[in-house]
Order: structure tokens, then C-alpha cells, then sequence
């Protein structure tokens, strides 16, 4: 497994896997790798003959006041992780080579980075975006990773790339939970064992929107009231919000009569969670 | 010389020439070619092994009440043109190919976009960056031409593809002019002759400048003042903007110490012409 830092030496090995024929996959993260990124490395690799896996905590996708400083960061044992799956190449630059003195240039999808995450985190899909489409035209892979926990941000990039015609298949990877049914996620870290505790409501939550539409209930209104009401007694969840939105399109929808995502955010202590099911499916 | 009209047909043409290592050169058009642009081809042919000539009227350059609708169209003739110059393809994408319905996604330059065209054309810089963010993914080019005579959009690219990594060696071409003096362009075409008369004052009051500069004036306000005055006599000729610029980083400057361009737009009868010259150099 090779570590490159430089997007110039990138490019040119990119460059030479693909003279040769070589299929490259991408899986972009923000390290503090846990099994949920290494299901994605997994997909890379049964689908393609090279894999890298970007590592950079992205400073334009974070606001004023949000945890880029203190997101959790674990370089070593993110490689001995990946050098496990077999990975071939990490990407892992400084912020000062992706965005030296005078950057100014940034990606916007307007209609899917509305709503939900895209309300309460201002200029987070722009950011998300913008990086994306950097890595993209770094390492030019044929195929890119993105799980569905971030859902709205694999709809922002998928749009993203058919708009600007990136030739790059986006593959979403489903979502790891661990035992507990909590969604996996380098931000769990943050929660104290009690706070934890508590969060275990949101998938919970989830479920008895997921269970009341499959025994027959497909009014959004009605999912949603029963999403809400089962979060609201819980002392220390605060919910951000709650929809329902087309699983493919991101649009609002008021019937579910096709698949969609129940997806939430909320404010456990002081840790934002996201979470997602898809119904229908 | 083959004609592509389809996204997904150039990918394949482009994946299949860089398989067997052929550089790609691109020259994006709006088409109505003239001696200017063929001048770009004859760069490209120099540089690369195989050309691409793209001819789209980018309805996303164009502001409400600009010339989009009428804007001159040509393609047996440029087709001719670029058949005799010995140009592989043409990419000629229908607008709904390029933006289809649900389109949503654009890219921005923020500080090299602003002032000058871009303060009397908002949202033609983001149009611009964005149709050439997606002919860069199209084509696949390694080399990319454009004209000096649109210097701002010129910087423009440059700074996007520095920005986001495009992999693809941005080549200026120089201002190419008529025997009268006039930068070529395809809207000359909308000048009467007595309006191409009156709007033969935009070089002349460059040369100016120029000349002002050369004869040791470096202060940016006495040159402009120059520009100015010399075109303020002629009637029927409205001046938008005359604006001093450093030649590489667009930054405004007070005294010409390095590089720089002196650019300007101004209505003739109806017709907004641009024009520059670069000094120093």
C-alpha cells in the first residue's frame, strides 16, 4: 500500500493504471476508519483492480463553530486498516494542497443540497461537492463509493456527476449499524455511554416509521408524526429535523408510493447524529 | 472528421484514444467560426495528436435579453472550415444533450469572475465555467484552448482547472484582428458599416494607452484616463467598462509594474464588443 500526498504524483500513477487498462475505484472519507468505510473499501475491491481510499477532513464542508478542529483524526491506524483490505493506494494531502493560498472555485448543486441537512449545515453540500469533484479529477477513478448514511450526500454527489458528466459510476454502500442498531459513524466517539444510550432511539424511531408503513400507513404526514412523537419523550435528543423525500429524486413526497428515505438529524449532548431507512425497497 | 453529437459517444471516442495514448486537444466554440478561432485549431493540430472542436451556444452564458435566440449559427460552413484544417471530431451536443431537464449544477470562480464582464453579464462566468467543467469531462482533453480576446474568461478556466485539478494544460491563443484593426469576433457580424467604423475607435484607444505605457507612463489611472478620453468624442459608441488588470492574477493595480491588460467593453448600435491589449509583455 503506497501513501501519496502530493496530487501531481496522484494524477500520474492514476495516469498509468489507466494506460494500462487498469479499472480504479475510489472510496473518499475523512479517516477514523471504522467498519462502515471498510464495507465501502470492500465493494471497491470486488469491483475494480485498484483501489485507494482518500483520507482528508475537507475544512470547506465544516461551518463556523462546527468540529473541524476536533474531528477525530487516526492516520496509523486508518493504514493498518486499509493495508488489511488490501488497498492499494491512500490518498491523504494536506489542506494547503487542496486549497493553497487564493482558492476560490466551488461546485453547487442547487435542488438536492435543499432541505434537510442543507438548512441546518449552510455551504456544507457546496463544500462536499467541491471536494468530491476535486478527487475525482485526481484520481480519476472508473467507479466511487459513497454510503447511504449520507444519504442526501450521495444524491448531492450523484446529481453532481451526472450534471457535469463526470464518466465515473457512483455506487452507494448500504448502511452499517453496530449491535445496538446505531448507525456507524466517526462522530460516535463523541458520545458518552449514556448519551449513546439515548441516541439508540433515533434508529429506533426509524423502525416504527419503517413498521407502520409496511403494515399499511403511506401518508408521509402520518410516518412522520409517528418518527416525532417516538423521539419527543426522550430527555437530551433533540431533533433537528425528520422527512420523508423520494429515494432517487430527493423530492418531497406526501404519499409513499415508491422508494423513499425517512432520514433525521438531531442533537444528542453535543453531538449531531444523522440517520436514514429506506422504505419501499 | 467525425461528428459527435452525443455525451456518452465522445466518453467512448476519448476512453478509446487515451487507451492507445493520444493526446487530445479541444478548442470549445460557440461556432460561426472565424479566422481567430481557426487559428486556436491550428494550435491544437501543432500540439496534440488528435483535435476536438466543440460548437455549443451555451444558453447558460447568456443573461435575460442577451442575444442567445439570434446569436449567429453556421454549421455547414464551420464544418467546412474545420474539415480543411484537418480536425478529427466535432462535438456538437443538442442544449437539451447538455441540459436536460432537472439540471441543477453549476461552478463558480469567485474573485476572478467579478468586475469588468462580470459585473455586465452576471451569471456569464459561472455559465461559462460550468459548460467547460463538462466539456472537460466529455472530451477528456489534455490540452484545451482559448482565445486572449475573452482575456477574463481566459483566467476564468485557468483558475478553475488549477482549483479543481483538472488534469489538462490550459493554452492561450493570442488576439487575432482584422486588417481594420477589429478583434475578430463572431458578433461583428451584428455591425453595420457604419457602425464597424465607429467601433474601430476600441483598438485605436487601446493602442493609446499602450503607447502611453511605452512611452513611460505606469500609473494605471493616467493610462485608463487616456483609453477614456479618446473614445469619449465618438458618438454611437458607449463605453461599459475600461479596467486595468494584472495579466496573470486579474488583481486590479495601480501601477504597471508587471504584465498587465488593458480591457474593455463598450455598445456599438446594439452590439456589445470586447477588446484588450496586453502590456508590458
Amino acid at each position: 500500500m503506497k501513501r501519496i500526498q502530493k496530487i501531481s504524483e496522484m494524477q500520474e500513477i492514476s495516469n498509468g493504471l489507466k494506460r494500462t487498462g487498469k479499472r480504479i475505484g475510489l472510496v473518499p472519507t475523512m479517516g477514523y476508519l471504522h467498519e462502515a468505510h471498510l464495507s465501502l473499501v470492500r465493494k471497491a475491491k470486488k469491483l475494480c483492480d485498484v483501489v485507494v481510499v482518500s483520507i482528508f477532513v475537507n475544512p470547506t464542508q465544516f461551518g463556523p463553530g462546527e468540529d473541524f478542529e476536533r474531528y477525530p483524526r487516526d492516520e496509523a491506524g486508518d493504514s493498518a486498516k486499509l493495508e488489511k483490505e488490501g488497498v492499494d493506494f491512500i490518498f491523504i494531502p494536506e489542506v494547503n494542497e487542496m486549497y493553497p493560498s487564493g482558492y476560490q472555485t466551488y461546485v453547487e448543486v442547487e435542488e438536492v443540497s435543499k432541505g434537510l441537512c442543507g438548512d441546518f449545515r449552510p455551504g456544507f453540500f457546496r463544500g462536499v461537492a467541491t471536494v468530491v469533484a476535486k478527487l475525482f479529477n485526481i484520481v480519476k477513478p472508473d467507479v466511487a463509493i459513497f454510503g447511504e448514511k449520507d444519504y442526501q450526500q450521495l444524491l448531492v454527489i450523484k446529481k453532481m456527476v451526472e450534471d457535469l458528466n463526470f464518466d465515473i459510476k457512483i455506487i452507494p454502500g448500504v448502511l452499517i449499524r453496530d449491535g445496538d442498531g446505531m448507525a456507524m459513524s466517526s462522530r460516535n466517539t463523541y458520545l458518552s455511554p449514556e448519551e449513546r444510550q439515548r441516541a439508540l432511539i433515533l434508529y429506533r424511531s426509524l423502525l416504527i416509521g419503517k413498521n407502520l408503513y409496511q403494515s399499511g400507513e403511506k401518508k408521509a404526514s402520518a410516518l412522520l408524526k409517528a418518527v416525532k412523537e417516538s423521539i419527543k419523550p426522550v430527555d437530551g435528543v433533540t431533533l433537528q429535523y425528520v422527512e420523508i423525500r423520494d429515494a432517487e429524486t430527493f423530492e418531497k413526497i406526501e404519499n409513499v408510493d415508491k422508494n423513499a428515505v425517512i432520514a433525521l438529524a438531531a442533537i444528542v449532548g453535543s453531538v449531531r447524529l444523522i440517520d436514514n431507512v429506506i422504505i419501499g425497497r
